[in-house]
């Protein structure tokens, strides 16, 4: 649903201004954290399997787990440079927020979910990409990074912005993740 | 609200597919520090106390402050041990996500509390079962952590899942936490 | 919308006690991070644009933005003294929450922000401001910290708690940040 399509609805139905309830989901996806990218995932796809048309917008520190594993972020300059020391693309290598001080957390934390049978971040993602989930990447994000189209993984949908992200959230479950 | 009863009602009435607004309000409380367990009881308490059926569901750190004070996470091996060192259950040591690090600021936010007459986060859970607010904790966290009914604190509903809290989320106020 | 009129609405209407869907979007400003506050106000001046009724209630540390530059947060005790010297107010010195370590990152970030023509968190609230973003300080938080009304930036609706902002985000966009 784009702006135009909501402002054209209001201008030509003044009798019915509110946008009704929808049967979706939308996520905020702005932390990088494994133990943030699961309960986004998790969410996600558990959503489009009760039937929901779930989006998922990945956004800031969000964009990371799309880059591709081989892909660095190279900027243009050294400030981008930094960052893309700080904060390596892909999911193989995520922090977990709290415990990462010890460095062992996030093995320890895959090792669990994986005797548990919860699935990876990377079993999700193909998950939810096989559920029909639309993962779309913050373009003022990758502008920030300098990240391309092709610096990301396969089977997301057109970069957007935050105008795109409000629409598709009106009348929607909105998580802020 | 189970999912089949959401599937039936998509079924059986294909002319009104929009599921109404509802007066609710679901929190999913990720978090367990204390700083973020406080904005979580005070607005499901708050919600309550307006009307609001209100729904907290317990999940990944959040479920911790649900342990009892009493209990130490006891698992099966040595990472879930690891992780009990690490995540001490019960609401008694909640750590504060900013200030931690210099020790004193947890001790330092209660008295504060205490001064300015808001509710410890123990108070808050008490009139949150008081005033009927659904506290559900999370079962997938609870297996990851190895951790039984007997373990959680009373006065909790039947530990659910993902499908359950997004079931409740339709129309309602909701918020990740 | 306040909390009577809501319970008169239901009193009022016995056959329609679900609320509408507004043409709202509501924020829970939890968080005083600089890479926090981006969102919040992008998100905020973008609903704005859209013609979305929009609320921001800085709530806890996303109150410490709002705190006027030159004021330091001073309390009546040691405590709030204490605080005051870990939280300065005002946004130019708002942390980045993964990469204060480095010192640089705040900075860093802001500069790259400003060569990719990314507003500044002062910029954004000044155009929340001229956008009629509601901009509403929590009346606990002020206690707690012991701020009055003039220690905060100009432009913003009387401080209000958390009964105010559930009103306001029933059948809105709900995002805690």
């Amino acid at each position: 649903m784009s702006t135009e399509t909501i402002e054209q609805q209001f201008a030509e139905q003044p009798a019915a201004k509110q946008p009704p309830v929808t049967n979706k989901l939308v996520i905020f996806a702005w932390s990088g954290e494994l133990d943030k990218i699961w309960p986004t995932l998790i969410l996600a796809t558990t959503g489009a399997a009760l039937g929901k048309e779930t989006t998922v917008f990945f956004t800031f520190w969000g964009l990371f787990p799309l880059v591709k594993n081989q892909v660095r972020i190279t900027g243009e300059n050294w400030m981008q440079k930094m960052l893309s020391v700080m904060n390596r693309g892909g999911d193989d290598h995520l922090k977990l927020s709290k415990m990462n001080f010890v460095g062992a957390g996030p093995a320890m934390m895959k090792h669990l979910a994986d005797e548990h049978k919860v699935a990876s971040p990377h079993e999700l993602l193909e998950m939810a990409k096989e559920l029909g989930v639309h993962l779309i990447p913050c373009q003022m994000t990758m502008d920030l990074l300098g990240l391309k189209r092709e610096d990301l993984i396969d089977g997301l949908e057109e970069p957007a912005g935050a105008t795109k992200a409000l629409a598709e959230a009106e009348g929607a479950i909105t998580l802020f993740i």
